[in-house]
């Protein structure tokens, strides 16, 4: 029986996380990608890869036929979930431990699980030896790439076996083997992708079946039979251990895996270093080209160098340093990292939802803006004749739109000018307007004809009222039985609207055009002018109104009372008044606010309301109901930074998106600080046990917003036509930061500090600026900014 | 670590089966169901269950999200493998063990696990103490019925703890949560279903979306959280074990599980019985009516009574006293059982495959031939307006065509007439045919209209050679790309359309239409012409021709040389003459025959051919490809006693159906004898380890096959118009066996002996029937025959 492990936080070191603990934070966990692929790994040694061909796909299987889905958040693992492992066994006493952790769950005397930007590394010792893990990826390839080295530390010789152990799990109901190949050292695994009908054949037909796990060294014996391996002895206690060797087994419609064992006598301080391959092929010819291209020392070597070059690529255009030490690290390393990973991937699927995509793009603009223009591109080109936009953008040929993108929702249109405003004020690049892009329907105009015919089926796609239809759904809130009818509108639609016409006005306006300019403007005064007629309830503003004309999230709601959203967007629309955001502000404090963040809606549903539909479904505490849903929060804090004023409350708000700083905090998150999670449990009042935790799912929108808080709030570093504005927002606990950004590609640094100034003050090199704004920047320049703030 | 548990042989005891290992044969399993549910349990304890809300669903659930499918066969378990368990612990020493075995895995000093027809029963016993589980049904609903007993054996005062574990499983990615209910005495798990689409809503409203698992005996403490009851410990050591008593926690979006713990103190020789229920509810109030419908001794008792006659109605018409006595077993209790289910329950699906439909009720003839006729009814109720048969049969309300029932096949309407066969020859009863049905396409005819407009499709679905198209597939063999193009055709087809024709005609002519009687045999004739024509072979007959006009099943073929079916339905259609047949016997034999029953086709594809499709993407051992599969082999047996003067080979192919004799053919098969299973694994040369193996799955068209085998073949009592005809056909190693025959409600006792008369020779009381045939008979007699054969 284990002790409880002592409860440690991660601590960083450099630009690693490290955790000393496999017990602490079970689901901690550090992930790599490429454009090909995806691993999440967590620290006691479970994985959740996936990779493309084209659709999102696996090799490395649950024990059982498993449901393909979307990504899902807050996995549960068991002990057959697929791994990792190696054991490490003293062949003279019998002892085995095994590293990362699981299987075997002995105690370490010391464990560090060390998660990088470009790999994840585990160090244990135990037994007087030391077992070091180290996981990169290519930067092109699907393969994992793994070294393993064990090292003698205790003074005297030792006989030992070592025995990585990569399960392969249930590839196929329609087949499965697997043996060992002496030509590729390894085990190859072979399965067919189940189809019925004859035409999926020839779409399955080049489908990567195999998986395969190859050694740079010969092991003394082997397994590739899952049942032999683990015998009667079991996962943790495998009966293919207490033999003198591997049974050197295959696999017959029977689950494969992949076992090899080396037998090793060691000197006092002697080391290994074994390298190995793990990832899906075609056939045998590619396993061998992998293998000659990867699977030495040196190309090792040169992979890693070049996967730390491609995330390096991805480092943002921010560097802070602050007084919050765990703030600095993140912004500086992990956020844009995250950033970078939906802007280079799209979340490796093949059919992004549309706001998504674009909400990722978002946050492209300030790591590769060219990446945005050309999502901008590729996603109007898919605009519907009507002007909507479809609920998904198609990625490659044959993709096609599944789950919640077969749902009919009403807000894609709306992320089209909130994400260009972002894409403007870095670049500046206005002829993007200019393009022309055709449809697969034929029609043609320019970007410009195709934002504006946007627009005008968002002002068409209202009631008598001049309320939006919310349809089956609008955003990420799962109210699909609102407006299922054809007759439910939704407030916060209404309102991210008005927001998105009064932007694209402003951009007819400076294109030239202030006919439309004040078309769109009329048109949003009309929607805030609904909203205020019909949606304002004393307080707060309500969330929306179902098919049958009951509205809802207002004070007589005992359960979904107060919806963050719509506060939000009214603040950012203009539909709300000085005197209302007064109201409202304290509300959303009282109502919304935990220690983990804003919650989503309060009080949670706790049981069904048909004309709200499946956010009532959920059970307190579940994904969305009630969640602290980070998506909404950092709206929230960025109509906080949009209004001014408000820069303790909405720091206090963008440090909560992390885990800590405190050791509780991490712990009852269960999340090292290296991603935004897309949700923290909700339900603070009513479940605390399990409330805060976080749903380890790093695919969110919420990053590219957290990324642009930081970036035009805190730092108050935003473009305009002609350069970059300074207004920064420090909580009122500092006095000064230094800040260096990357824009139009010139560098600035900033010394940000408080003074007795009335107003922004700008001092670049000895001259004070006339107003808080860089003008005429040159690209390659340095510009070293001093800028006093307001006490 | 464990020593290998001596091999031993399953036994019979009364009309159970014993096996006093669980890891000699690890997935042998009992069965056991009711029209709503099904239980299949292996003697370890790990246990596949599904109930119908309509479709198939599950209450106990895998550890991850698993994928919707049909039931697959062999499927693999692992330590999460949902399972019922019960904990025993000795609370002064610590020693742990589980019953059934699973999840600790220690060895017991005496352990049988016991299946009945109505329940399925372990006695464990181990550390001076015995574990007695009963688990049983109730006849009309879904629920697990358990007893758990413990006795001292010890001689000594003894402190232990009881914890049956029943794990839940990750219900619902939506929504899963559990929690104690003190009212109800158990755990009570809450899921929803996941939707999207708000259409789906309403047909999941009504799902019974808790699983509850309550007790008769309020436990000392309980848990309903999986990760808090298994913790660092694991599910083979729980930490929830190492404490006083469990925690008592609840589940909040974590994988619920039921765990309830009983603290107990007995002196030497003392028992406790507890009873518990496991199953699926709509609301607690539903739990409630169960509770308090079944949850006490005296209703478990009651229960109990009823089950076992639901089950004694399905017990034949035939039993046997032959010199094979386990075979006696098996065609007396266990493959009238497996008939039954079929008949009484269609698999538990909602969209049957027509041909399977047809044939289990082919077997409900021998059991309830009103259920049979019913099932001709619903099933020509769905005729196509072409006279086609749909690719399944709809059997509720918004049932839909599933998985392969959405493939073209082209077979379904041979089954009319060949299923029919045995109907007449059981019941007489030629009546049916005069009955009208209306369809939903609104035609309407009479069946004997409607099985004429099959054979006319079936005489029409032929090319210009007069061989029958095969489109995506014929029967079973998943030979997907032979015609998908529309132009490839089946030998076999063409052969069973020749025999339904022939059959056809014959009841043509005896309800007087001799015109219609004349086209049909000619028509048959045609096929057979055809199939002598295009795929004789030389020495058998070929499978078919491909799109791309490829014969194929041929010498020149290195793999898929030679198939079954065509050899089998040849003989049966009247295509292959008597020096055709003994071309094809003796290649059957030494090309198909292998000790575990003949195999489908051989040598097994080892890789893809296009024109043959799937059944080629199988690997080696894979289930279809190549694989000893019974139904095929159950026609062939079929077809010899059809044939005549085949008994031997006959008889030995019989045996093969069944796991054992010996020890070897059980531990090798991993089976006990209670049912046919679909296949047995093939391969035999070239992957001897694994060949033979059973596939576990007891849902196969086989049983009313081997069941008529029985009957018709070995027995030789077949009905015609008038009576009941003998024909006994034993083997030649048999000189004698009693048989007892339920027929048209009479009761037929029979001595049948070898002697030496020319032909076979009926004795009723003195007197000797003038043929070996018995006319004119009186529902409720009894006939005391005495029936002499050649020698």
């Amino acid at each position: 029986m284990r002790k409880e492990a002592t409860m440690l936080r991660p601590t960083h070191n450099g630009d690693r996380y490290e955790l000393t603990s496999p017990t602490v934070m079970p689901k901690a966990a550090g992930f790599l990608w490429n454009q090909q692929m995806m691993i999440q790994i967590t620290c006691r040694g479970f994985a959740t890869a996936q990779f493309m061909q084209p659709e999102p796909a696996k090799y490395a299987h649950a024990p059982n036929i498993e449901a393909k889905t979307f990504m899902q958040p807050e996995q549960n693992y068991y002990a057959h979930h697929p791994g990792r492992f190696v054991y490490i066994k003293d062949e003279e006493t019998g002892q085995l431990f095994s590293a990362p952790y699981e299987p075997v769950r002995s105690q370490a005397d010391r464990y560090v699980f060390s998660v990088g930007k470009s790999d994840v590394a585990w160090a244990v010792e135990q037994n007087g030896l030391r077992v070091e893990m180290v996981m990169g990826l290519p930067t092109h390839d699907v393969a994992e790439l793994w070294t393993i080295k064990l090292t003698n530390l205790s003074g005297r010789p030792r006989r030992v076996s070592v025995t990585p152990y990569f399960p392969i799990g249930f590839m196929s109901w329609m087949n499965q083997s697997a043996e060992w190949s002496e030509d590729l050292v390894g085990v190859v695994a072979s399965s067919v992708t189940p189809y019925q009908k004859a035409s999926e054949y020839f779409k399955n037909k080049y489908i990567k079946d195999k998986t395969y796990f190859i050694c740079e060294t010969r092991p003394d014996s082997w397994e590739a039979n899952q049942q032999t391996f683990e015998g009667e002895g079991g996962l943790h206690n495998p009966s293919g251990l207490q033999q003198p060797g591997l049974s050197c087994g295959d696999a017959r419609y029977e689950t494969p895996t992949a076992a090899v064992q080396y037998r090793l006598s060691l000197n006092a301080g002697d080391e290994r270093e074994y390298r190995f391959m793990f990832g899906p092929a075609y056939d045998e010819a590619e396993v061998r080209s992998m293998r000659d291209r990867y699977l030495s020392k040196a190309a090792f070597a040169r992979t890693a160098a070049e996967y730390a070059a491609y995330q390096d690529r991805g480092r943002g255009c921010l560097r802070i340093e602050t007084p919050d030490k765990d703030l600095d690290n993140f912004v500086n390393n992990w956020l844009p990292r995250q950033v970078y990973y939906h802007g280079d991937v799209n979340r490796l699927t093949t059919d992004p939802q549309t706001r998504n995509y674009l909400q990722d793009n978002m946050g492209m603009n300030y790591i590769k803006p060219d990446v945005a223009r050309r999502a901008f591109l590729t996603a109007v080109a898919q605009q519907e004749a009507n002007g909507s936009m479809p609920d998904g953008i198609l990625l490659s040929e044959g993709a096609e739109l599944k789950y919640i993108n077969q749902i009919p929702h009403t807000d894609h249109c709306v992320w089209l000018p909130v994400t260009l405003d972002v894409y403007l004020a870095e670049t500046g690049d206005y002829g993007l307007l200019k393009e022309r892009v055709r449809t697969p329907n034929g029609d043609s105009f320019t970007v410009f004809e195709r934002f504006s015919r946007a627009m005008d089926w968002l002002l068409r796609a209202r009631d008598d009222r001049g309320l939006s239809y919310i349809a089956q759904g609008d955003w990420c809130d799962p109210m699909n039985m609102v407006g299922y009818k054809g007759r439910g509108v939704s407030g916060w639609l209404t309102l991210a609207t008005a927001y998105a016409l009064n932007l694209w006005s402003t951009v007819c306006e400076k294109e030239g055009r202030p006919d439309l300019a004040k078309i769109y403007s009329a048109g949003a005064q009309e929607c805030n002018d609904a909203v205020n007629e019909h949606l304002w309830d004393g307080d707060w503003f309500a969330r929306g109104i179902t098919d049958d004309d009951v509205v809802f999230g207002i004070k007589k709601d005992p359960e979904g009372r107060i919806w963050l959203n719509p506060q939000t967007w009214a603040m950012l629309s203009g539909a709300a008044s000085s005197a209302q955001i007064e109201k409202m502000l304290p509300q959303v404090d009282s109502q919304l606010s935990t220690p983990y963040g804003v919650l989503m809606f309060a009080p949670p549903y706790t049981k069904m309301r048909e004309d709200v539909g499946r956010v009532t479904q959920k059970a307190i505490g579940s994904a969305e109901n009630g969640a602290v849903y980070n998506h909404a929060g950092v709206f929230y804090i960025y109509s906080l930074y949009e209004l001014g004023g408000q820069q303790d409350r909405a720091y206090t708000l963008l440090r909560q998106l992390l885990p800590g700083p405190s050791d509780a905090d991490y712990r009852q998150r269960g999340q090292l600080p290296i991603y935004i999670p897309n949700y923290y449990r909700g339900a603070w009042k009513e479940f605390p046990r399990t409330a805060g935790r976080s749903s380890q799912l790093f695919n969110t929108g919420t990053v590219s917003w957290a990324y642009r808080c930081f970036v035009e709030g805190l730092c108050g570093l935003r473009g305009d036509p002609e350069g970059l504005v300074i207004n920064p927002q420090l909580p009122s606990s500092w006095s000064a930061i230094k800040v260096t950004r990357l824009f139009r590609g010139a560098t600035f640094q900033l010394d940000i500090r408080r003074a007795d100034v009335a107003q922004v003050t700008v001092k670049h090199g000895n001259r004070i600026l006339p107003e808080a704004r860089v003008t005429n920047i040159k690209e390659g320049e340095t510009y070293q900014l001093s800028v006093l703030v307001p006490e």
